[in-house]
């Protein structure tokens, strides 16, 4: 193990340490076969996410907001005939999101366990806050983070509060996410550096066309087992 | 104006800055209306708090986890026979909660800008993020704040460890709220100074029978018209 190093590495909670999109993903399944009758699987996602997206900016992300946009939407696409039983069933949904134990993504344990000695570790995280903090304490991985930031949006302005409140020089600061809009690009142009860990499904909402460029400061990673050996190479 | 102290002022937010119990009393008002053909107006109010408390581990505080228990007992005590459009109502009515103009309580502007030039003051409130975030910054009041915390239960280790990230001892934190549970017991304990102003509703859940004993320590004010004098007399 080196000596301690002034690089700090953030990492993004949903998705780049657990399975998040996962959990929604099965329950748009089950969302689809609730209103099946009233329309296809299409009209439904397409109407779904238009309704979170209009609701954003008063609710934020989350579980929470999601159920409620998920029952509005039921009303709106049932024309009012959808029953009280079924929208009981939206928010026994809900809960069930809000209870799902949390499994952790591979490598994960053994990258913070690597870095942690060195680096110090910080979580980033949008969402609800008592949601991020539940899962952060049922990970297991509370103790290896000097520091967690649960915000309600993830950019520029955002990130370059956290290194101004943390006293973080932007290029010393290694950003780690399965977003690019959220995790890479905000990070990137403030002067510092990502790694993107691509998930399996990105939620519509953060995808980005644009690729990031930032030379010797952008990797690509395919998990976090390859992410000790990078930040070594940082400092 | 006299020189720095380092005496730190903590505010909590609803119901010591501006009003919010108030909202939430004109929104039972008319759910109470909406239900009244199931219930009377105390089996509604009895009903809505016990699913409140039942789900407030898993929603925590806001508006958003509001609206979800608001639907759930209107579905059980009307036995599944409420309406989508009545639902739909009910998640107007959280709408409306979050998109509700801030309205300061008498004496926060100038006490405010009495304390800000020579005390750090900090906000300390609970609920959801994205909402509190929304009502500080409709308030006019962020600049007067060195810092923000927005958690997800204020109780002895929270506050805790806010000192202990701020660096403030104990010994020089006062804070101000109105809320006996969770604004002046919890630092009472930790050996802080607290004033207590009390909002002329309370939230059945913020309801406690003791009384704070803490010579020296304990203050109740009418409104913060008299809080510069008391944080004064503190140093």
């Amino acid at each position: 193990m080196g000596a301690a190093s002034d690089l700090v590495v953030g990492f993004d909670a949903d998705d780049t340490l657990w399975h998040n999109e996962v959990i929604f993903e099965q329950v748009h399944e089950r969302y689809r076969a609730l209103l099946a009758r009233f329309h296809g699987a299409a009209t439904v996602d397409r109407t779904l996410f238009a309704t979170e997206m209009r609701n954003l900016e008063l609710y934020g992300y989350g579980v929470k907001g999601f159920t409620l946009s998920a029952i509005e939407t039921a009303i709106e696409l049932s024309a009012g005939r959808i029953g009280a039983a079924e929208i009981q069933q939206l928010i026994e949904l809900g809960r069930e999101m809000l209870a799902h134990p949390v499994d952790l993504l591979d490598g994960v344990v053994e990258a913070l366990a690597a870095l942690a000695p060195r680096h110090r570790l910080v979580l980033i995280t949008k969402g609800d806050l008592r949601d991020q903090e539940r899962k952060l304490a049922k990970s297991g991985l509370a103790a290896q983070f000097a520091a967690v930031e649960i915000v309600s949006e993830k950019d520029e302005s955002t990130y370059a509060a956290i290194l101004r409140r943390h006293a973080i020089a932007a290029e010393r600061f290694f950003m780690v996410g399965n977003s690019l809009k959220s995790d890479i690009l905000p990070v990137l142009a403030l002067g510092g550096a990502a790694a993107h860990v691509p998930y399996h499904l990105t939620w519509a909402a953060e995808q980005v066309e644009e690729i990031p460029r930032a030379e010797g400061r952008f990797f690509r990673l395919k998990s976090l087992h390859a992410l000790p050996a990078v930040v070594a190479q940082l400092g």
